[in-house]
């Protein structure tokens, strides 16, 4: 670790000579390894984008031109050669986050973690420069796989248009996070075998075209024409991007020249590298995908440390029974089977499974064509991914009243990937879609009912929404009441739903051993929401809390108050524990929960405090 | 008319001989013009696309096959062609709505009204065809417009590589609302004068490649890898469709001939189409943006019957100024210049002005970009369309809490364009987004200190809401107070805000006259809420109304409720009146208000039951 224990910023890097850089690249793939394998995190795609990173930093001064990353989850070594090594606590509380952020680093030119939005950030930072009449570069790096994200495809058609100096880098390694699907990829695909064409190319421009005076009699238009109209090359050039590639990406000297070039060139440039997710390490280079996102695992062999069954899996599970029940199921995911649990029902129904790519819009739109057409779809999709579906959830499914069914994956706190991807808003937005259930299991045997309901028996839009990770204490199956009295009490009212109920129960049990008696109210349903058995508690206790982990706006605890005071119940106390403005950084579960005070103990405290008016201080 | 009365069915329109087909189309023209100069509506499009429509209804089956409308505003033939010919109420309360709806005949497939998903949409009743073993067919029509919006591109890579068999008929009329922008355009008029292209590319295959040695030798591939690689058409041919095109679209037999054969191809097929928007109606031929949503115009010259002062005009006039002052100020459109009312902005500061198309997603992440550099960017955008930006408002930012500041057009009722386009969820999906701040101006003086504040004084994320429309009887600028009491009273508190207001006013001094005190409060700041004033007023009234024209879910009464429980204040009578769960037909607003029971004689009466106990039967 030669080079890089001595690499504290960017212009270390630049101070290299080119022959070292190879060896830093190795060591960089080293250290990542030793640290992923005790922390988790995304290796596969920053093992692939190593040299790549270097090369950036070789050209751009990060400080002050603007380089703008894509997802997001590919920064690691961006992170290393800014200044931040320390990776002991890395994604955990206090430690490093694993997405690029601007209160960590200067280096760090805009948050990402939602895909496909780089080449809009990077065409506003670049308008911006130009309105204020500043000189720093621009530059978005954008996976193949965010690349298929209709965002990006509005924004290359802006940005290429408008003539703006930046430079977009296509990092093409041909997964995204599965392989890529749809045509764009497959697109791609053939530009990646292009060399022979680009020697064809040249020679045909320089040794046909001038011998061919039929065409130019024909055309009577510049070759200038005949490059614009005969040999398009792709998309990008059709949209007004100089194109260059494609460029082995594992070459540091090939692509600084080419993003050299691009940065200098004084108009929009696309720069088409081509990289292998996993590089470097055999385990990851064999089964990429499943080195995309993970926990920690053994640096030898690449063993995961623990696999455990947990709501993803069990969802897939489900669903693939339901599909055999039935052949109007079918499955759809956004580029993320792997993460939703569904390998088994494309395995099991491979034509009745759908991978759209990252195109959360489309997935949702098409949903609600199959379902005016009698299937039954359910899209599996992370919580804080539908936010991008929200538009399409009322105006192509909600307005017809459409039976798509959302399998709504890590809800609540989501962890270690932190504020871009808690799902602290899908209580709050998908309570606002006209007729959407949204139920919200607590456990396995939960999660399997209220999936088997919603699809098979409910009708118009249903989302059932679930956390990351496995089941609590809480084993019982109350699906069959809209709420449920988990706990009976006579002092307080304690209202929750899904894995939080078991912070709720535990907080009970603790308050009866300080001679509170608390009931606990567990909501199967939070859409429509049937307030009448907690209003019934709330007679007797005259005291409510709500333990949520979505954001305050829109969240359950609202309607209940509102509930209590549209039926003159009055109340002494009342507290409302959930994730706020819905901002929440990245670390361990609990330590988050924590500090939300959404624990056993916060929660309990909290209640006592509500009791003893303590709270008043 | 004689051949359009004898219409009562698209199997009428397929009986007629090829030879009548120009004479009904000109029936249909002076049918449109006519009608709708008494009841506007969209008149460009329509006249553009009437042998278009007439063609369509000749290879399709629209009651069995599905023929998918994108954004829908162009649908008006077909709805003459499927027996929908009377329109004397046309686009108000029972009438015929002005977009496709399923509810309304079995020839509308889906329902249309935001852009862009018509390819997402057939290509799920396609793959549900295939999955349920039917074989109807299935086809998008859809415009340049609509074409860029990201969702379109999603759903043509998803399609292309698919194969199964669909058809796309792009209507081109290379306007969309206002001129198209941006690279997809560019591309699209350069296909548009490709007809040499095509002669050339003929000519070429069948003549050079043949004679070139020197191509196979290097290649020793065949000329259909050529014919990929070397030679693709278009972002079409790229995602895998069968390309077909530029065809006239005002010749019915050109594009029947080339929409059959598509149709029976067994793949998916794009269909190129140009036509002129406004075409055969001279006025609008000339100014066809001015004639895309038209009121009431005389017939003979096109002018408007009307034109007055409306929220959109006095927000253009005050961004202009600002602009003036703050040099950092730009303003962004997502196809929308005249409808945001920004065409004066555009002419003061060309520079500054930026319309991406119907790209709502890419505008708002641009606007991050552009703030995270130090622009001040303003999107002027409808209430509606806003919705496809929830993502990037939460994700790019909020969570950096950049400073973009929201002209949100057309918040709450908008009338006669029905449930696709009423702004009833912004106040929702607003309030979720973390630091939002809402405002919600009654009348032009308001707007103008509301915006001068949210975009020169305020910091992070801030959106100002306002109606279609001109403003009411209430004239005052309260903008200074986050709330304000309009009127003291003492026996109900009614809160509302927006120019519903004026409604509550007027309300509290009918019910004054039935000897009941009201005290009027308006919402200045609909969050974050101040709840203070309203809860001051209801520690002496005891009784709450809201009135609010947006979905139940999520509006500012719930969190007054909620509030009020949360201190403990008793109520003795609550009534929340609001567009419940948000979906609301088309038009006159007024007639929708009193549907809803929001306008002052419906809140009165409320009040009255309230107060006396008479909601209880």
């Amino acid at each position: 670790m030669s080079l890089l224990e001595n690499i504290h910023g960017p212009e270390d890097v630049r101070a290299l000579p080119p022959e070292a850089l190879d060896q830093l690249c190795a060591e960089i793939r080293a250290f990542l390894v030793e640290a992923l394998a005790e922390h988790g995190g995304h290796l596969a795609s920053n093992l692939g984008s190593v040299e790549l990173t270097v090369a950036l930093h070789r050209v751009y001064d990060t400080g002050r031109d603007r380089l703008v990353f894509d997802v997001g989850h590919q920064c690691y070594t961006h992170k290393l050669l800014t200044g931040r090594k320390d990776f002991t606590d890395f994604r955990d509380l206090g430690g490093l986050s694993g997405f690029p952020k601007p209160y960590e680093s200067v280096h760090d030119a805009f948050i990402a973690g939602h895909a496909s939005n780089s080449v809009s950030v990077a065409l506003g930072m670049a308008r911006a420069r130009t309105a204020r009449g500043a000189d720093y570069h621009v530059a978005a790096l954008i996976g193949d796989g965010a690349l298929n994200g209709g965002m990006a495809y509005e924004a290359l058609s802006d940005a290429g248009h408008s003539g703006e100096p930046l430079v977009i880098v296509l990092n093409d390694n041909g997964m995204s996070i599965n392989e890529s699907v749809g045509g764009l990829a497959a697109m791609l695909g053939r530009m990646r075998t292009r060399v022979e064409y680009i020697r064809f190319k040249k020679w045909y421009r320089s040794n046909v075209l001038p011998r061919l005076p039929g065409v130019s009699a024909l055309l009577g238009r510049t070759k200038n024409w005949l490059k614009e109209r005969i040999i398009p090359e792709n998309i990008f050039d059709d949209f007004g991007f100089e194109y260059i590639g494609p460029i082995d990406g594992h070459d540091v000297r090939k692509v600084e020249n080419a993003v050299r070039w691009a940065r200098d060139y004084g108009a929009p440039v696309l720069v088409h590298v081509i990289t292998q997710k996993g590089r470097g390490y055999a385990p990851a280079e064999k089964a990429p995908e499943a080195f995309h996102g993970v926990g920690a695992f053994d640096a030898a062999t690449g063993v995961p440390k623990y696999t455990g069954e947990d709501f993803s899996s069990v969802f897939g599970r489900t669903l693939t029974e339901l599909a055999g029940e039935d052949d109007a199921v079918v499955a759809i995911t956004a580029a993320m089977k792997e993460g939703t649990g569904l390998i088994g029902f494309q395995e099991a129904y491979p034509d009745r499974f759908f991978d759209v790519g990252i195109a959360e819009e489309h997935a949702c739109a098409m949903a609600a064509g199959m379902a005016a057409q009698g299937l039954k779809p359910v899209f599996a999709v992370y919580s804080t991914f539908l936010q991008r579906s929200y538009d399409m959830l009322i105006h192509d499914v909600a307005l017809m009243g459409l039976h798509v069914v959302l399998g709504v994956d890590r809800a609540g706190i989501v962890g270690r990937d932190g504020e871009t991807h808690q799902g602290a808003f899908d209580v709050a937005y998908l309570a606002s879609v006209p007729g959407m259930k949204i139920y919200a299991p607590a456990n396995f045997a939960e999660l399997k009912s209220m999936l088997r309901k919603a699809v098979l028996v409910d009708t118009g839009p249903v989302a059932v929404r679930y956390p990351r990770g496995g089941e609590g204490l809480f084993l019982g199956d109350t699906s069959a009441e809209p709420c449920a009295v988990v706990r009976q009490g006579t002092d307080v009212t304690i209202a929750s739903y899904g894995t939080e109920i078991n912070e709720a129960i535990m907080a009970a049990r603790m308050l009866h051993d300080g001679g509170v008696s608390a009931q606990v109210i567990k909501i199967n349903a939070l859409s429509p929401l049937d307030t009448a058995p907690v209003l019934a508690s709330l007679q007797k206790t005259g005291a409510l809390l709500v333990a949520e982990d979505v954001c305050a706006a829109g969240c359950v605890g609202e309607k209940l108050l509102a509930a209590a005071a549209e039926n003159g119940i009055g109340l002494k106390a009342t507290r409302l524990v959930n994730l706020g403005d819905g901002i929440l950084e990245h670390g361990e579960p609990m330590k988050l929960r924590k500090k939300m005070g959404l624990d056993n103990g916060s929660l309990a405290q909290a209640v006592w405090e509500m009791l003893h008016g303590k709270d008043k201080t």
